[in-house]
């Protein structure tokens, strides 16, 4: 295993104080926890928590910040955070309108997400809810009861942070992420496994010339394995799949994210968002919303995904609403 | 090889395809050319162009916008751009009141960016320039007389995009320039070495256990192969070499930019970022600015680079001056 680190064991924390030290100015550590919080309040502005196992940054903490997520709740490497953990990240978003709580469909995070839940609400915060569920490669996963919660959770951070951030009562906030979540579907393709430090090496191994279509950002198995192809085909598998899913017709309005998985470079993602282009043009879509780039990772794993999201209602006003955060 | 790309001899046109097509709002592809402007002109201010062979997303491209570059001007990957694609980028940049170049320090960019200065000045435009030569590994290189120009070029275009936004006239430039450069120094360590499309195997090969400290962004040799190490012993290494050069003294004031190579994870930058910050606040700096990610790449080269920047005048007012782009 070759990595910057130092012992494997303390990955999480030594991250935790670089990127708190580096972005001192926006965010901060909750002291002797795993929570990253925003540095500014803005008393009587709804809260909006995500988090989950690190090893997909920029998420979470990337992107706390003003108009986006309260606190992020940092796990272990691949490992949900615990319900105090959770617990310790609402209290630092609360800001006396209620906290939000974005949730990747992962069974570990959707258990200790909902049992820090049940703790506030005993505390007295009012908090509401979502689960993101989407990757459309399989039904079921590794870790997951129905679909896995993936690249466009982040869409969601952003879309709920705006709506919080224009002063959105949390009974607002929750009918909009019940109506949002099944409007973001993505499909990922890999090309090489990810090494979890504690574990020293990848896990799952492809081929010299195979890749896999729909693995999970903890390297669960996608659909199906395949000889590498060119950019075109791969866009053509994967647009043809969220095709299916959205039935979508010409005219219809949507937003686009490629989203690096870890080690592939910006020149491949931008190559890829070409190719989709020229098949979304083809179907006589209206493309509203575009975005490039590693936000949602899983470590040094090669590859990315496609996320699509048909736009109603404010959400693409939502999407370009400013923000002020590390990495949107 | 395994990268998501069509034909090797594509990959830079349809990466500024997909680019320009991503940020359409910010940023456009000057017709029949490789270069990449800003889209909203601003009269009367200095432009800021700069660029070099393709393969570093997000630099240059993603550095145009409002408080930064101009243009960007695209070379083949890991080649600098002809003279008649710089003087295109020139043009593109010019809004009245002349245009700067910040060229990075390799043999090809320096003949072709100078070329392209005196063309323009031919055509009546006014064209000063500064050479970035702020990799302090070694004194000559594959590709270069005298030091290379690296991540800390990234640095050059923040302030001087800074300044130019601020009104500063073409002379007011080129004298900030020329102070800055010389206060700007960096140093980079690689794990593995990047693959160009074109050749489909990497630049160089390091062993499993085994690192290179002051490989250049295109893969020129380093100065030292070693065994694989923790991340603090790389920070101290690194540290005390920028020492040296600096000859700082406690509380002098500095920024910090810890840049990832290409496939180097966030999480292994930040780590890294929080062993350099014991060390500085051991010999007593003032650390006024902190920056961490992506910004000055070699493809997919894993490895990372730590520039300092000795903070004078306006600097540190100029690096956190709000710009428009896509990667700052």
């Amino acid at each position: 295993m070759k990595k910057i680190i130092n012992q494997p064991e303390d990955v999480v924390n030594e991250m935790l104080e670089g990127l708190t030290y580096a972005y001192d100015q926006l965010i901060e550590r909750v002291p002797g926890t795993t929570v990253v919080a925003k540095k500014n309040k803005e008393q009587g502005k709804v809260g909006i928590v995500s988090g989950g196992g690190s090893g997909h940054e920029p998420s979470h903490a990337g992107f706390v910040g003003k108009g986006m997520l309260g606190a992020a709740v940092c796990g272990e490497v691949f490992t949900s955070p615990t319900p105090d953990q959770v617990l310790e990240g609402i209290k630092a978003a609360d800001q006396g309108a209620g906290v939000f709580l974005v949730i990747k469909n992962y069974s570990g995070d959707v258990m200790n997400f909902e049992m820090a839940k049940d703790l506030a609400e005993m505390e007295g915060i009012s908090v509401e809810q979502v689960i993101v569920d989407d990757d459309i490669a399989v039904e079921d996963s590794t870790y997951t009861a129905g679909r896995r919660g993936v690249a466009g959770t982040v869409l969601v951070h952003k879309i709920l942070g705006a709506a919080a951030d224009q002063g959105k009562s949390l009974a607002e906030v929750k009918e909009l992420a019940d109506k949002l979540v099944p409007n973001i579907k993505t499909l990922g393709v890999a090309l090489f496994g990810a090494t979890v430090p504690a574990v020293g090496r990848p896990g799952f191994v492809l081929e010299d010339d195979e890749l896999e279509f729909g693995v999970g950002i903890h390297g669960e198995p996608g659909y199906k394995k395949e000889k590498l192809q060119p950019s075109k085909a791969l866009a053509q598998e994967i647009v043809a799949k969220l095709k299916k899913e959205f039935a979508w017709e010409q005219g219809e309005k949507f937003g686009v994210l490629v989203n690096g998985l870890g080690s592939t470079p910006l020149m491949e993602q931008f190559i890829f968002m070409n190719d989709v282009k020229a098949l979304l043009e083809a179907d006589g879509l209206v493309i509203e919303f575009k975005k490039v780039g590693d936000l949602m990772t899983a470590i040094d794993m090669a590859g990315l995904s496609l996320t699509m999201i048909r736009l109603e209602d404010d959400w693409l006003a939502q999407l370009n609403h400013p923000v002020t955060t590390i990495a949107w």
